[in-house]
């Protein structure tokens, strides 16, 4: 399941200055404190350091702000590198290889007439595929997995097991959609009509663009009458919900739990932080930050970092949330002016 | 899989006012910003005005609101009309007819003993419907389906793909529920004995009534021994969590990823805005509104708006919320005045 | 389905003090409002006090903390308990027995090549279990789950409808893991290289052990390079969203859509209210509490309790949120002091 390699060579893939000796053989990689012989780990927070001096690791790759460490066994080496997260997933990616499958069409999975598959496409067992849904080259399906009618699926993506798409959703190349995702759900739209809430059909589609991941039992609704569009390269984490015409631009990040009311437009290379709540019809611009659980109601400039509730930029807010607690010692300093002055304080 | 009808006609069924020529084809809906020929598109927020100017769209419905407008291309027909929502809603209900389906029980699916199905009932690939479940006329089962034991489904109701009825579960008619939905899953009920959290059966049941919705991967606890109920009408968006005893009332409008702690009771017409959170044994007056990310802690009173964290009348809140990014300086003054009269200011 | 028992032999098994006939037969369990013959109710909050009067309930099991009744009905026993909630739990175990089921692969389900099975397993319809998975004796398998390579099951655990394991996931014995949660999914993490977020492999696992109980839709993600751990005893609600390497101590009660971000640690016995975030590599110590909606940004320590966004130790920001709305008015003061002594506002 895993390869093998050197730290010596280890090191020279990673272009990494090595301390120790050069011979270990590392097969799996851990964390400091339960590593044993044959592993490698990494080192990347001063408040992990304490696990350096007992680690029992083959090789530690080291981050260069860790600065020189002295406390370390001698029978570990040490790999020194300018970014350890980008070491580890280079190691990551030698030591455990994915597997290449063969492509199996599960004898339990339903095909709809005008189905197209690319080569090498892989269906789980007891998946659907509707109607006139096309899958690209490589394209694997998990089990249970339900795929509507005219859907399209770009080459080399994965859906893992349990997967939704609605109808006529477009999902890149080169994506992976976790277990539980629901892609192209009917939005929430309604008029209130005759005291009752009449539903608005929601006839748009779903786009997701090339190397998108979205995380397990995420929502993301179609289009009213136009598209959702999620860009190329955005990172979607667990549990978020994107509501209908939402566009997100390319290479966002969206941790777990956040949601996004509709046709609120994202940027380029936005990160927003969990649980972030964004109201609809706004525009977050490119490169902006929003602080974990803060609630958006303004439009926010490209490159600013936002935070609290309602947000609004992250110096402001941290001025006076500091003063926040000393609310009730100031009226207190009020009142005994007052007194001082004989200002009656309630009129 | 679309209908089409003229400009003129449509402008009739709308009883909207027409500018421009009656004898163009439309044949689907888009936005304004996409739209080509054939297609109608909508304006009923300022905001989108901009887009008017260029749409290719062979007719634009344009809320009274917008006052005349004059910058439109001359190939596009105008529909004056009072409310824009409930003109689209009507509009794509006349262009997207949801095509009738025969009813087909998939020779994959599971029926346990003594099920009882209406005519016309659909069940997709893989569905599973347990012992003792009764589907009234036309109730549609996605594939994947999973409907416990002695289930009760309303007519015209449709369950999405991969939804889980835990069992004993009531749906009433003409509903929709999204997939990956679970209704009717054992409430978050323990009792502390012994140094461990002892489970206290879950044996209530959860009943939804006619014409609700329930959005994707949305969370409905059974009672604990009593029912949770969702009144008629009510819709409720993705990522929900209701918990158990909860009552929610008629026409209510529910956010994604609200959450609504046990045996809290939500009254009729209720706006519940998203991620608002509140906590258990409440009560929650018809009509009330709750804005985003609200934290409820307290009865709300029929009518009123709550807003923030936690939660209070807006108009109370709002004030404060202002004054509050004018704490530090307000620190400061105080200060000043100390000096000035010499008070200490750590008295 | 259910069991009955007299008044009198209920309250000899719950030790409660009787004030009434004993010889009425209980055969259900209903709240106190709907409650009619044959039923057993309890009350425990005086807010459904004003029920009482009118209950049809044949016995009501009440708290010692309501102290002494007068207002209820002569064809109602009353049995005295010191903790109700213990006493329901107990006396829903003996009238809602779990019947015992016997075990039975369902024929389509899909078992991978060295599966092993203890005695009496269950696999619900559809169900997938992958290669090499081991159950333990008495495990439950709901329909359409997917349980992913190499995961082991422990005796008694439960998996409910539609559930997903990814491969390499470990369960203790006791568990019951709720529909569509999914446990061991990859976690969120990426580094950022030549202008695009690259996956850093995921290949760590999740570990639940013994006596947990996860909600619906709730996602657990695997370890990166080492584990995800849930404590033995620990209870999680609902839509909870565990990033990697987070690790819950014992006894921990996690009420719905609370989010942990990665290597967060979790003490024993630690109760996390809903809609509770949580951002990274913090440390709450055993015991802790956070009221709902906190947002957790520095680590705990044991024994607190925690409200607010930024979250602070109760006591002090309950009384900056008091003074909080008192703030415009606070403004004014200050303002009229500032005349009086002729001091400029705004140097």
């Amino acid at each position: 399941m895993t390869s093998s390699l050197t730290v010596g060579q280890l090191a020279e893939r990673l272009g990494a200055e090595l301390v120790g000796k050069p011979d270990g053989t590392i097969e799996r990689a851990a964390p400091l404190e339960t590593a044993s012989e044959g592993e490698v780990s990494f080192l990347a927070r001063r408040k992990y350091l304490r696990y350096l001096g007992a680690t029992r690791a083959t090789a530690v790759i080291v981050d260069r702000e860790m600065g020189r460490l002295e406390d370390f066994p001698q029978s570990t080496a040490l790999l020194w590198v300018d970014d350890a997260h980008a070491a580890l997933a280079e190691t990551l990616t030698l030591l455990y290889p994915q597997a290449p499958r063969d492509g199996e069409i599960a004898p339990s999975a339903m095909l709809g007439p005008g189905v197209e598959l690319g080569e090498g496409v892989i269906i789980g067992h007891h998946a659907v595929v509707a109607a006139g849904t096309r899958l690209g080259d490589r394209v694997r399906v998990g089990a249970n997995c339900v795929v509507g009618e005219r859907c399209e699926i770009g080459a080399d993506t994965e859906l893992k097991d349990l997967v939704c798409l609605y109808p006529d959703t477009v999902i890149g190349a080169r994506c992976i959609v976790h277990s539980g995702a629901r892609i192209g759900v009917d939005g929430f739209g309604y008029v209130f009509q005759d005291n009752r809430h009449r539903k608005i059909p929601q006839v748009g589609r779903c786009v997701v663009e090339d190397d998108v991941e979205i995380g397990a039992n995420t929502c993301i609704d179609r289009g009213s009458v136009g598209e959702t569009r999620i860009g190329a390269g955005t990172k979607i984490d667990n549990l978020v919900h994107i509501a209908h015409n939402v566009r997100i631009g390319r290479q966002c990040i969206i941790v777990a739990q956040v949601g996004i009311a509709g046709s609120t437009t994202v940027g380029d290379g936005v990160a927003l932080a969990g649980q972030v709540g964004i109201i609809g019809h706004l525009d977050v611009g490119d490169g902006a930050k929003v602080a974990a659980q803060a609630g958006v109601s303004h439009d926010i400039p490209a490159g600013e970092t936002w935070f609290g509730y309602p947000a609004r930029p992250l110096t402001k807010v941290m001025r006076a949330s500091a003063a926040f607690l000393k609310l009730p010692e100031l009226i207190r300093r009020v009142r005994r002016i007052e007194k001082k002055l004989e200002v009656d304080d309630d009129s």
